[in-house]
């Protein structure tokens, strides 16, 4: 009998995804939704990448393969963005244009990582880090986190983990929007440096913060692997694009497996990027609008009685601590069913990203539109009423 | 000390890739090159994909993340043209939208072999299966197959290569062109199912044949996965966009490792890629000129006597046995630095698609401009001279 891989078994769902699949069939029974599920933008990209976009089509670009490294002009037009927006020194060399970050992380687990090795990721984080190890046969071991260090890691808790070949980070982070301080970043790259540890820094939600910029990995080392995209601060989710910023030893191998398993990424979102970085005035905007979207949510889902969330300084999401409510409908993802089915108000079960703690927990995205985040959370006070 | 993963240290370069690398490098000094290293058509997306572009460009389309699988719109269009091209009748829950075939084949391998799985591929084929498996801890297990089957693998090739957990075929195949009949066809199909053996089936250069339409794996089974891409006869390489056809036993495990490791393909490639279905009449032209290509460069090539090439019914290729230039040169690939640096012609060397005896062969696409294609010649012809 023909059947899946054992590894492939092993990975579940990213259910924020198959969220808002559900979604969109209840959508399409001709019920209104309100997305809060999906760490997606209600806009798309800004004016002066379509236009690239429009030009290029004008002009009848064949638009083939790039070099797998990406188009030179958007690998300088990076390392220009680190030397305006961090006073960081990129070389172009160092910069790889990626199919999106979930390419990135790929490709780094495959370069700096052998089957059995075993990689710290933090709980609750971002479930695709967990699921692509698993299927690449290395072994995640989450280091659990909470309120009492901002959901931030430490030294400590790092050391818990037992002996680590990698530990990937994420600042500001998704779920809880944590953004580390340069203080804590140190702590963790020099942790990682004193025991030999390959350092992923998840920084996709850069440009996305309430509270000063966030600071890079790059200020603290060069040996960590750093992963950025365009699908946050610049709104180009569906284009699938981001890029690795690489050490010495990895860079090599990223490349001869970004040719071998990707080709290149998409060359008119390649197009599209490099027109983005110029349109900060609109990007901007969208971030004030997220800003003003997480009162809206905050002050809503505290009249819904839900209090209990995470401290965020950066991202755009809220993660609520709701032992009650889902107690009482069994656990947070018969919750999200509930509030899906009946509400019309879509919202992510903390299992994503927490197996230990997520059945107590609600992520609540505030990427999308102030009027959809008040309607969900007046539906969300009356349905607890 | 950190370090490249062992896996990653195992995977060779994309010869093709990184000689379109060299390429640049050449062009950049001021050197003309004549491209035919890469299996690139010179012609981008039709006009009505990128009209389709404009058109989502203007009316500010977020085009954010699709569902995992892709739009329903394209799937149901995929659907359609395989009632309609093949007479074969697919469901869209059988069809999932990939960034390009790389990303299907990365899908299919993980979905459906564990670390250690031995996977048949044929020499000469596309080097990316058999460095795609190594970089996902699976053993490629090389099935050489030659002029004598007219490069086609047979039952008893098959059963030479020892226990097989999966196979991977390409009809019409790169570098040689070859195009199984149904009856070769059903034979690799039998064996398959005799003996357990996952077939994936390569068909990105469907739509590119001289001979009459190639057949499809699904004519013979639902068991094996379907691979096909929008980069060739589509003409839409750099969009990175691609479909998988799966047998039921798969669907589950590719749509969650997808959610996981791509989230979805790029959105505006979908977009165009639904239109570039309707643009049949551009897309016939495109092949109507490979075809007189293919004669251009076979006379070409001939003159330069280059005469020991594979009868090749589809793709955009010919795959020449050199020996005895190689042999002078060193080895194919010395042979092929020698022509780019010498005489500003880029082909790859048969390393990238045969270990065994790839030193002695070099693949020429003739999928650029006819122009290019005669200046090629003429200079190999006098280079030889």
């Amino acid at each position: 009998m023909l059947r899946q891989a054992l590894r492939a078994a092993d990975v579940p769902p990213f259910h924020a995804m198959a969220m808002a699949r559900r979604a969109g069939e209840v959508e399409a029974r001709g019920q209104r939704v309100f997305h809060l599920e999906v760490g997606q933008p209600a806009t798309g990209a800004p004016a002066a990448a379509r236009a690239a976009v429009v030009a290029a089509m004008e002009r009848a670009d064949p638009l083939g393969y790039t070099n797998a490294p990406g188009s030179m002009a958007l690998r300088r037009r990076i390392c220009r963005h680190y030397a305006e927006a961090y006073g960081v020194e990129v070389a172009t060399d160092d910069v790889i244009v990626v199919a999106g970050a979930s390419a990135g992380f790929t490709l780094a687990f495959l370069a700096a990582f052998d089957a059995g090795d075993r990689v710290g990721v933090l709980e609750p984080g971002y479930p695709c880090y967990r699921n692509a190890l698993l299927a690449l046969g290395v072994e995640p071991v989450a280091i659990p986190v909470g309120p009492d260090t901002r959901w931030a890691p430490t030294p400590e808790l790092l050391a818990a983990a037992g002996e680590l070949d990698g530990l990937v980070i994420a600042s500001p982070s998704n779920p809880t929007g944590t953004v580390l301080s340069a203080e804590r970043m140190a702590a963790v790259v020099q942790w990682c440096a004193t025991n030999n540890v390959q350092l992923i820094a998840d920084e996709i939600y850069h440009g996305i913060t309430y509270a000063g910029p966030a600071t890079t990995v790059l200020a603290a080392t060069r040996d960590a692997v750093l992963v950025n995209s365009f699908s946050k601060y610049f709104s180009m989710t569906g284009w699938r694009l981001g890029w690795m910023v690489l050490p010495q030893h990895l860079r090599d191998a990223v490349e001869r497996l970004q040719q071998n398993i990707y080709i290149c990424a998409p060359h008119v979102s390649q197009v599209a990027g490099l027109a983005a970085f110029d349109a900060t005035a609109e990007l901007d905007g969208h971030v004030q609008r997220y800003a003003s979207n997480r009162q809206l949510l905050t002050a809503g889902l505290a009249a819904a009685g839900i209090t209990q969330v995470a401290a965020a300084d950066g991202a755009f999401y809220v993660y609520a601590d709701v032992t009650e409510l889902a107690t009482e409908a069994g656990d947070s993802m018969a919750l999200c069913y509930q509030w899906l089915d009946g509400l019309g108000v879509a919202a992510t079960p903390g299992l994503d990203f927490d197996l230990a703690r997520g059945h107590r927990f609600v992520r609540f995205s505030y990427a999308g539109a102030a009027a959809d985040i008040a309607e969900a959370c007046d539906r969300l006070a009356q349905w607890v009423r």
